[in-house]
């Protein structure tokens, strides 16, 4: 599941890159207590603050504080904070916190289904960027 | 000598964050073959692609290739490329690229008189930016 996770990250900033966008990988939680975006990526224009979700099921859980992290990272670069979720064997879609559903838990989730009803395609993505 | 460059690196993050910029550091050449800077800094107005260096020395050398794939990682950022050089127990000094010296045989180098004279302290730096 890690594994898959790291290969759709990386396949993530070749898209990026491959458009000719900038594109760095943060080091992570290990090098540095640091909060950062797994990526942050550029046009020379806009500057997007990307968290990286991996999904083998229909839907996606994220806690607040992965939320909170994000907004506040971007916030500190005037970055958009975006999650870019990638559900298995479909391609990525792009979501911003706000458009993620509650549970009633406090909890936050989006199902493949609203993914593709809400979410941006990376093709779609850069040509509104 | 590495590890007195990562405890350099560290202690610059820290400086930034706890002057309420944001950092992110990059994951390294190691899992990503795509260049980028060391860090990138955020003060939401300003954005600077920073490649640190640790000195033991009283001169540092830098080759073309350094200089020229920093060049290219700031730009597709827009953010302005820096190098921020410590000299051992001295503080950093920040140095614009066209602010280095050439060497006769085509390399860069700095030494800790010239990067008094023409460097940004960091306190500088975040004043100006």
């Amino acid at each position: 599941m890690k594994k898959k996770g790291t290969r759709a990250e990386r396949e993530l900033i070749h898209l990026f890159h491959n458009n000719n966008w900038g594109v760095i990988r943060s080091a992570g939680s290990g090098s540095t207590p640091l909060p950062s975006s797994d990526i942050l990526v550029s046009n020379k224009k806009k500057l997007l603050a990307i968290e990286c979700k991996f999904i083998k099921h229909i839907k996606k859980y994220l806690y607040p504080d992965e939320i909170k992290q994000l907004k506040e990272f971007a916030e500190k670069f005037n970055a958009e904070p975006l999650f870019a979720i990638k559900f298995q064997n479909k391609g990525w879609y792009f979501i911003r916190p706000e458009e993620l559903n509650t549970s009633k838990n406090g909890n936050y989730n989006l199902s493949l289904e609203e993914a593709k009803k809400k979410g941006a395609t990376f093709q779609k993505l850069i040509e509104v960027n």
